[in-house]
C-alpha cells in the first residue's frame, strides 16, 4: 500500500475463558472488510494478541469504531474476553517489503 | 506511553527451516532494549509474525536499523529465515487502554 495511510495497532491479553471469542473475531474481520476506507488486516496471537488493521483515514477508523455490531463486540470484549488491551492509532509514513518470490 | 512517538510494524512469513531464528530474535530484542530512544516491543506469531517496536524518534529508528549486529541479523533473515516481510514506520498519534486490574 502507498503511504500515507493509517494503522490501528490493537494489542490484547485475553482471559482463560474465551468462549465465542474466535467466532466474534472472525465476524468482526468480515464486517471490517465491508467498511468504507478499509485497506487490510493482519493478526497473530500467542501469549498476547496483536491485530493491525489499515485504513484510508481517521474518518474511516472513527466510523468503524462506532459501527453498531462492532460496539457490541467491544462491550462483550471488555466484559468477557479481555484482561487488558491497548489501541494505538498511527499514521504510516513509510513502508518497504522483502519478498523471495 | 504518551504520543506522539513512533511504531515500527514488522510483519513476516518465515520459511519452514528456522534454525537459530528464535535465538537471534531474542538477541535482537535485548540489543534493541539498549538502544537510544527505545520505548518497548511486542511480538506474536502463529501463521504470520507481527513485531511492533516503539521508538522516540525517526532518528532512533534509523540508528537501530544501522546497528552492525542488527544489519547482520537482517541479512541472515533475508538469506535464511524469511519468505517475506514488510516494515511500516508509523507515527502514533493516539493511544488508549483498557485494564481490568
Amino acid at each position: 500500500m502507498q503511504p500515507p495511510y493509517y494503522a490501528v495497532i490493537f494489542t490484547s491479553v485475553t482471559n482463560e475463558s474465551n468462549e465465542g471469542y474466535s467466532e466474534m473475531a472472525q465476524k468482526m474481520q468480515s464486517l471490517a472488510q465491508g467498511q468504507e476506507g478499509y485497506l487490510g488486516m493482519e493478526s497473530a496471537r500467542n501469549e498476547i494478541g496483536i491485530t493491525v488493521s489499515y485504513w484510508k483515514s481517521l474518518e474511516s477508523i472513527r466510523s468503524w469504531k462506532q459501527n453498531l455490531e462492532h460496539l457490541e463486540a467491544q462491550s462483550k470484549g471488555r466484559s468477557s474476553w479481555y484482561k487488558s488491551y491497548t489501541v494505538r492509532i498511527a499514521l504510516v509514513e513509510r513502508e518497504y517489503s522483502f519478498d523471495l518470490e
